[in-house]
């Protein structure tokens, strides 16, 4: 129900469906490292704002429970015009479609994590230059070692921020349709339409001469395998 | 910058990378036909609340912007823990991952829409249906026809959220990426690794002796072509 080692606070713990909540750190770790996009929502003087931005976790800071790095300039309309209030940070990703024997039963399958908490703005500049790299890296493992190092101004122009993955909880579906017995029957069809996000063919830039690095056609193979 | 024929309120001005808001009703409608999954932005009295759930656009009804509907039994506990109140709506589809010569210029390609309103509790039964058949057929176009109608208990147990579409924006980015001129020089690689959410075989439910039917075989062929 609740993360391992967690004590859940009364927005974490989830009170409905609790068998889609996962039990395990694990199943929160695997999904933030896989997700690339995360719905932030604040609280500004007009109300609630959901946007979309960049995320990427770092496991091997000093806060126990892992930290999500977000990219501030990407939602900084938002950022800017709500004070650094407690905010809410979920990644969603969408597994398949569930195709039941009755229009009620039809569902997805997914993974989603519900983040709470008030972000910390990065400002020391060797913690946004690796918070950087994590988010390059976080997309194509190993492209930021194949870049130049950032500039001052260029540091100075990037807003991150920094949200603890302490209160945190993982809710999930997956597997067949779950009909009613009296809807059940072997000559009625019904299944799972499994989805996932896939890399096409890489597209060189216009005015590029040289080939497809083999660090970039490693990494997509690794993070968006082919079905 | 604003939708076609709408009137953009301060909210859904985009004012930040203007040239990024789609200025097309268009880009509206294919982007919520194409996306099956909106986060939804609730405040209640603990504060911010962002769910995932499931939308399908109406574009016929007696709304002329067009309605959302949205699954509330999906999303009821922060819509039952919070009023009525005005939310937001985001749906966001990521098309790719934007490998510039920099970090600095590393992004993604994707198309994003944010909708704010405060919705309408769907509680005629014949609304309701009409909603639901929307829904299922939005993920699989013609399925619904194919199913039991619902029982009168299953649409009692079901809450729908209808949202208009009058106060909402679209933004966007595609293509190459846009490096600093000092950065560009043909010999270093950069460009897009296009993304899109791909189908793979549909799997069969236990038990079932029937084939996949070809209507869902046609609309996952159609919604989720292979590369």
């Amino acid at each position: 129900m609740a993360l391992e080692g967690l004590s859940p606070t009364d927005r974490t713990r989830i009170r409905r469906e609790r068998e889609r909540a996962a039990d395990d750190r694990a199943d929160l770790r695997a999904l933030l490292d896989e997700a690339v996009v995360c719905h932030l929502g604040v609280v500004d003087a007009g109300g609630v704002r959901v946007v979309p931005t960049l995320a990427a976790p770092r496991w091997d800071g000093p806060d126990p429970y892992g930290t999500l790095y977000l990219h501030g300039s990407v939602a900084s309309q938002a950022l800017m015009a709500a004070p650094l209030d407690r905010i809410c940070a979920t990644v969603t990703l969408l597994d398949g479609l569930v195709l039941a024997r009755s229009g009620f039963m039809h569902s997805v399958n997914y993974r989603s994590a519900v983040v709470y908490g008030v972000p910390r703005v990065v400002d020391d500049p060797d913690e946004k230059d690796l918070a950087l790299t994590l988010m390059v890296d976080h997309v194509v493992a190993g492209r930021a070692g194949h870049l130049r190092a950032p500039t001052r101004k260029e540091l100075a122009a990037t807003s991150v921020l920094a949200l603890s993955l302490h209160e945190a909880s993982v809710k999930q579906r997956n597997g067949d349709p779950e009909d009613e017995p009296w809807d059940v029957d072997p000559q009625v069809w019904a299944g799972v339409v499994p989805l996932r996000l896939r890399a096409d063919d890489v597209v060189t830039a216009a005015g590029v001469e040289a080939h497809v690095p083999e660090h970039v056609n490693a990494a997509v193979r690794s993070r968006f395998p082919p079905a």
